[in-house]
């Protein structure tokens, strides 16, 4: 835990300080595009036992870096560990995505949530967390990460998955007291979460917010920033004698990127639409930015991938304060040499980006 | 066909115009949230069947305005009946949503598409929309449209909906050219169609891109938005005397409102996660601004949808140039009597927003 940062790149680019080139890692980076990813999830026997097995739960974290020479590694996990701790017992169905066995409508169904300790009922997670920086050695940070609370309030409401979000979404207008009541615990525990994986050696974290693009501006600012706020203020921000950054990504949240930045947090996420260039007028020098090429590019070819991941460089501009990244996750379909390309491309264009 | 339009409110404010209260109608009024439509579709057997029995579709076109007082019909049809008849084979699979029996991978796939002509293979449209014009009888006008060739092209490489649209998107960054020249096949097709409806009786024409928000902003330029240009600069924009208004709807356009209402069309959809205000800062007196309430609203009481409604008006601000919409198609869940109270709603609150 203790072993020195061989490779600070990413932490001193969400400090916005100089670096010699644009670090790089990949959204999904341990996931289904790798064959020895699939290979340690069938001996895991499902997605949620990966989780939930410390050892195994390290060992796909660590199966990108031995490929490519990334800049981060992130913690292998999932965002619906938190409501499934807090009593709504997750599972995935095969080609359906996550379910919960029991779901929140009511103001009753809130106050029967468990306000789970993250070292007793979380503490597989907290094991992994350990068990990555041991085995990670000080190559690279370890980014911690939780949803949003109200991404995780979704799911918690909707069931799993959702095309219409008709019942948060009925929930949030008819009822919103019930809502806010829901987002006031989902925010509790999801802090006493990301403060438990900053203890146990995370070295940043990131907060996932893939549904606040279908909220209204109003709305956003009311049921999902306002949460993501309380998350930011109350992180722990230093460990190990070194700054701990949060990095907030809203996926479609290109319209409030400057509303974002007035959080406090050290970097934004940024989806593939909406320029780097744009997002970064809008920022200013108050957070460093993270992104955002669009995963689809792996689809193409090596030299496609190369011009386009020069594009986002030069969309970004010059300067510190720019992490590379998908726009999103990386899809299971890309062939691993198409990342690979990609990851090739930043460390060879983007020291020109640096003086 | 030749009755004298009673109701033009919809076609003055698309004109911004003068009007006495705010128009307003709703994408998919003519829908699964209806009792009767439903009871309509079972007669026909199948969405497709519905689609190309005009009497029918006549039937469900005019189904909301017998309960609400609409400003506007919107012709019931579906915007894949362009590359049905462009030879794909379009069939709808209960609980999975459209698929075709060919798909478009090459560029012989797109050598081999038909030029269909909208008077013979997709007669049936014509026939419809002459039918409802006849029935209509001049109370409102009727609005025709179309898929944006961006989005038909979506369905026509992916084989159906998607979630990833990895193939699209593969063919956009590996064979553009490929692509390209679906986009202009299908652009070339969808003028025809639209200028045939308007032929026909169409008093308005739409064009939905639904897709238009998975792209980056120069491929937006690239591959939608230079299509949409097309078919507006190749529209008959005047019939019986009177100008036949086009309205583009991207889905998630906001960041994109200033450019698209350059296009030279009439008015712009907006879906609600752009405010009203934004949107009209942005376009100023260009065009006109169709939308755009949360359709997720009207799963909420009658009351909250007023007040909502209240917000929409307000966002938009006094004057003309605003047609009151949802921001998205009605969802299917949703009561008759909450769809009946917004539009009551539009109906008392608005007048007090013109002079």
């Amino acid at each position: 835990m203790t072993a020195e940062l061989k490779n600070d790149r990413f932490l001193r680019a969400l400090a916005r300080e100089p670096v010699d080139r644009t670090p790089v890692w990949m959204m999904r980076q341990a996931g289904r595009y790798l064959p020895e990813y699939r290979a340690t999830r069938a001996k895991a026997g499902s997605f949620v036992a990966l989780c939930q097995n410390p050892e195994l739960a390290c060992e796909v974290t660590l199966q990108p870096l031995e490929r490519y020479p990334m800049d981060a590694a992130i913690l292998f996990s999932d965002i619906l560990t938190v409501p499934d701790a807090m009593g709504l017992g997750l599972h995935f169905e095969t080609g359906e995505g996550p379910r919960f066995e029991r779901t929140i409508q009511t103001q009753a169904d809130v106050d029967g949530l468990a306000s789970p300790d993250p070292e007793q009922e979380l503490r597989y997670v907290m094991d992994a967390v350990r068990t990555i920086r041991r085995e990670l050695g000080g190559r690279v940070p370890l980014i911690g990460f939780s949803g949003s609370p109200w991404t995780v309030a979704t799911y918690m409401v909707e069931g799993g998955t959702s095309k219409n979000f008709s019942r948060i979404k009925g929930m949030l207008y008819d009822q919103p007291a019930v809502l806010h009541s829901l987002l006031e615990r989902v925010t509790t525990t999801t802090l006493a979460y990301l403060n438990a994986q900053v203890a146990a050696g995370a070295q940043a974290v990131m907060v996932f917010d893939t549904w606040g693009s279908i909220l209204t501006p109003k709305t956003y600012l009311d049921f999902s920033l306002a949460y993501m706020q309380r998350i930011v203020d109350g992180l722990t921000r230093e460990a190990g004698g070194r700054k701990v950054p949060v990095v907030l990504f809203t996926k479609g949240g290109g319209p409030w990127l400057e509303i974002m930045a007035e959080t406090g947090c050290d970097g934004l996420g940024v989806d593939w639409t909406t320029d780097l260039s744009e997002a970064r007028a809008k920022v200013g020098d108050k957070v460093a930015l993270q992104g955002n090429l669009d995963p689809a590019v792996l689809y193409a070819s090596p030299d496609v991938i190369r011009e386009e991941v020069r594009q986002v460089l030069e969309s970004y501009g010059r300067g510190p304060g720019h992490v590379f990244n998908l726009g999103h996750g990386i899809h299971p379909e890309v062939k691993p040499e198409h990342a690979g390309a990609m990851i090739e491309a930043v460390v060879e264009l983007s020291p020109a980006f640096h003086d």
